[in-house]
Parts: structure tokens; C-alpha cells; sequence
């Protein structure tokens, strides 16, 4: 066993004895180290942010965990069977979906999550910065293989933002809305945004990368003044920080949860569900697309998660891409 | 200069003055190279195939050039603007697409094409092989990198059918038919076939990667015999051989001429090229979808390239991926 297994096997010996002191010579016999070891890996796991006492005679004591997004510490308590299971954990890393995607290009696993403290090159789409400061929001990418065409993947993107919408209502009481396709806003100003990207042959997806980056406790001054009146964060809804991990650990429980379901039953679920959290229905909207802007009120979205807008002469266009600017109420 | 750049230069040479004898001591002074260099370049281009009379004191005549797909070969009568100016080519290789993936990743630009003699992985649809023998066919790919959202890059696929069947019309004066989305058939076997992969967020593609195989001079034998009554090449169906080179061209000038056509006037008249060409539309199908079987008289294509089939029952279905099978007329 190296350094890093025994570590964590301190760290579950703690935690299994949460509130108790276990002595340096307990853990030493239970796991089989030298207590010079188990020394070591105290100031380790101090070092990562875990608040262990230690007292003299009594032992060693697990205080607090950290709010890192540890793998071990999201293993505990997750209630996926497959998404995240396999996790890839950085301090910092250029992007997440940069990650996963040559993950994904060697071979990786459905389900393979990653997921990093902070990115320094985070994009949102059509290459604009996405900022995801330390620790500030949860920053992560999923690998998908789902056996469907690749027109059908957009209903994996409405998908997304339907579970994280169901994590971040379920976790804090705020209520999300939708902008198609898929932003998540609070009163009006973007919490979360989701980068889907895809690999395919014509009738079959090879992968799709999801990237998620939720702001959590980031405050007004880690948006730059232009973002700052069409961002916001859990924090600055709620007025307190939040704790990031069983957050992460609800979203990867929806998504799971809402990927089976789209697997089994169809996009009709998910459809249903993006209508009632949908902030874009009903609304005067502009729709940038690639060729020209048009403006009317979104009226639907389709069986394929396109969305339907009727233009001021009548007619309903459909647009299965494009940038929406929603009107003011 | 290297060694490579004067020998195309000697070739140039003699290409230039076809028919006529040049003297070792003119091509030595024109091109500014020693009497050895151009017997050495001589040499190596008799090894590529370039047939090259020697005679004493007369010197030497470009009597033939091989049936290759060597870059400076189809550089010459290249009808093309951009498509296939950037030419990379092997003797053989794994998968043209696997190469050209990998050169888009790292930037190549559009129009860039790979081709090669020989496949020895060469892929279809769904993973499955393609036989790719030396010289029998034509296997290249090509990188495109459209403005258009993914949703759309299955118009490129009937593209491709399009001015494949066209270069191959115009070249052998045969009937090429398209079966849906982007087989080609001669006398109701498959001549050549399109695989298109794409790389995308989910409104903006990075790049879309098309396969091309066309079997010129294969014969019966070069097909596994489970094939063999579903396969044909266009030496079977004319029973003489082919030259590969001219016809390439036309490939590549067919292709340009209706991407460009397709980026000024939208999809329809690919769509009416396609249909005028289709021996899908009218016939009874059955189409494979992931999900299920579906039989039926194909009636159309939309305007987003899907086949629209109706069913026994009445019921129009609409397909964007799925693999056709004709029923016997």
C-alpha cells in the first residue's frame, strides 16, 4: 500500500469514529503503519484543509472536513451508481471539458466526472471566458455515451439544466428558471451555464461532454463589471455561503437520475419538466442565430427540444441553435 | 532547395516539354543542379512510376505518368480554389479520417485533404470495415469547417453524395443513384460510401470530417464474398479500367462547387440535386433506427435532409440517422 492509501485509510478510520479520539497508537496497530506514519498523514490531511485536534493521551480527533470536492469525500454519501464514480479531482486545471474530452478520447467510461477547484481557461459557448475562480462555484465535466443520433443530443443539453435546476431548488430553496437552452437563472440573472460538446458520426455520438460551472459563493467582486448585472451566485441569492459538496453530490444524483430516465421514457419527461421551470415560454425573446436576429414570443419547445417562436407576422420559426435574449417583462 | 524540391522541379520540367527529349546537360543548367542530381532524381522518379525514356545524347522524355494520386500529380488541371490544395497523401494508412481528425485537432484548415493508396483500417458507417485495397479505389477525406450549427452538418452529407455522384456521372457517363442519407449505388450496388464524423458545441461546429471511398478498379475478387453481391466498382460495371487521377479531380472540383453553392443558397438545391439522383424516394424501405425497424414508402426529404417515410398505417415518419434498406422493386 503506498502513502496515499494508507492516508485515506486514516482519514475513513476518523471519520468512522467521527467525535471520538482515537490514539496515534490505535490507528497505528488498526492500519498496520508505524505511528512516525500516522503522523505524517495527520499533517497531510491537516494541510488539505481536514481540522483534526490533537490532544495529548487522548488521540486524534476528526473536527471538520473540508469544503473540497475531494473524491473521497464525494464518495461518501453519493447516492449515483455510475455518474461520478469515477472522478478525476484537480486544484487547478486550464478547463474541465479540455479534461474530460481527451479522456473521453482514451477511452474513458460513461459517467467519468471531472471536476477542479479552479480553472484558469474556462469557456462557456462560442468561446467566451468563463470565470471559475478557487473554490468560488463547482466547476465539472461529464462524459456521455449515449446510444442515440447526434440531432437527438440537444435533448441531452435541456436535460442538464432540468437536474441541475431540481439540485439547486432541492438544495436551496431558490427557484431556478431556464433560458433556452439551457442557462439557469436567478431573479433574472445567469447562476449556471452548461457547455455541451459532442463527437459523432452522422447516426452515432462517440461521446458528449457536458461542462457545468454553478456559481456558488462567489461575490459581487469576482464578476468583471461587465458580467456583473447578468450574474449572480448562491451566495448572493441567499445571503450565506453554502457548502459545495452535497450540492455536487445532488447534481450528480439528478443528472443521474435524469439521464436514466431520458434512457428509458424518452425526452417527453424531460420536455415537461424544462416547460415548467422555463423562464423563455410565453416571453417576448430575440433569437441570435447564426444568419440574423429574430425577434417574436417563444411559444414551445418541440419533441426535439427545439424552440418554436412566432414572429410579430404570425409565422413560427423553429430553432434548434441560437442565443436568446430575453425582453424585459 | 532540398532534394525533394528539385526533383518535382525535374518532373515539372519534363512535363512541360511532353513528348520532346531533354538533354541531362539542359536540365543540370536549367535547374541549377548537378548531372548526378539529375540522374538521381530520374532514378527516383522512375520508382514512383513516372515512366521516363533514356536515350544516348538525346536525353530524356516523359513517357507516362503513374495512375498515383501524388500531391503534384493532382495539382496539375486541379480545377479547385481551396478544396484539396492542402493535400496530404500516403502510400498507405490506417484510416484517411483517423489522419485527418487528428490534423483538424491541430488546426488544419478547411479544405485540407488526406488521401491514400491503401487503407489497412479503413472504417464505414457504424465501425464497420471497409475494404481499402492499394490503388483499387479512392480513399481520401476532407475537412470542412461550415458556419452552421451541428443540426445541419447532415446536409453536408447528402452534399458529398451529391457531387460524388455528379463527378462520377460526368466521368463515366453511368447512372450513379443515392441511396439515403449518402450511398451510391450502380445497377443497385454500393459504389462508394461517405462517412461523415463531426467534432461540435452543440450551436457551432469545430470541424466535420467526410471519408470518401469510391471503388474504381476493384474486381470481384477484392471483395470478402459476404460483400460481393452487394458491392461493385465502377471497372465492373464499365468493364474497362479506370484512371483514378482526372477523376479525383472531378471529385474534388464537384465538391467545392456545391459546398460553395450550399454556404451562398442554403440547402435547397442540394436538396433537389439529391432527390433528382435518389433511388430511395418512391421505393418501399425499411429503416433501421437505433430503436427499432420501420417500413414504408419513402416520400421525401425535408429541409433539414431527413427522410420522411409512410408508414402501412398512414403515419408519416420523419428520420434524421438510421440505415436504409430497399426493398426489391
Amino acid at each position: 500500500m503506498g502513502m496515499e492509501g494508507s492516508k485515506h485509510q486514516v482519514l475513513d478510520y476518523l471519520r468512522r469514529h467521527r467525535g471520538e479520539y482515537i490514539s496515534g497508537e490505535e490507528l497505528s496497530r488498526q492500519l498496520a503503519i508505524t505511528r512516525t506514519a500516522v503522523w505524517k498523514h495527520i499533517q497531510a490531511l491537516r494541510r488539505e484543509g481536514y481540522r483534526i485536534d490533537a490532544q495529548t493521551r487522548r488521540g486524534y480527533c476528526l473536527l471538520g472536513t473540508p469544503d473540497c470536492l475531494y473524491p473521497e469525500e464525494v464518495a461518501v454519501g453519493l447516492k449515483t451508481s455510475w455518474l461520478g464514480r469515477q472522478l478525476y479531482y484537480y486544484d487547478e486545471v486550464g478547463s474541465t471539458n479540455q479534461v474530460a474530452k481527451e479522456l473521453a478520447d482514451n477511452g474513458a467510461p460513461e459517467g467519468t466526472v471531472v471536476v477542479a477547484e479552479a480553472q484558469s481557461g474556462g469557456r462557456g459557448r462560442r468561446g467566451r471566458l468563463w470565470l471559475s475562480p478557487p473554490q468560488k462555484g463547482i466547476w465539472f465535466s461529464l462524459i456521455f455515451r449515449p446510444r442515440v443520433a447526434p440531432t437527438q443530443a440537444s435533448q441531452l443539453t435541456l436535460l442538464a439544466a432540468v437536474a441541475v435546476a431540481a439540485a439547486v431548488r432541492k438544495y436551496t430553496g431558490l427557484p431556478p428558471g431556464i433560458k433556452w437552452p439551457n442557462d439557469i437563472l436567478l431573479g433574472g440573472r445567469k447562476v449556471c451555464g452548461i457547455l455541451t460538446e459532442i463527437k459523432a458520426e452522422m447516426d452515432a455520438v462517440e461521446y458528449i461532454v457536458q461542462g457545468i460551472g454553478l456559481n456558488v459563493n462567489a461575490e459581487a467582486d469576482d464578476f468583471t463589471p461587465d458580467v456583473r448585472p447578468y450574474a449572480t451566485s448562491l451566495f448572493l441569492e441567499l445571503g450565506r455561503r453554502v457548502a459545495r459538496l452535497p450540492l455536487f453530490q445532488e447534481m450528480l444524483y439528478q443528472l443521474e437520475k435524469w439521464y436514466e430516465r431520458w434512457q428509458e421514457e424518452g425526452f417527453e419527461p424531460v420536455r415537461r419538466a424544462w416547460k415548467e421551470a422555463s423562464v423563455t415560454l410565453g416571453r417576448e425573446v430575440a433569437v441570435n442565430s447564426w444568419r440574423e436576429v429574430t425577434t417574436g414570443v417563444a411559444v414551445d419547445i418541440d419533441a426535439e427540444g427545439a424552440l418554436k417562436v412566432r414572429t410579430a407576422g404570425g409565422e413560427v420559426r423553429r430553432f434548434t441553435s441560437g442565443e436568446v435574449t430575453l425582453r424585459p417583462v
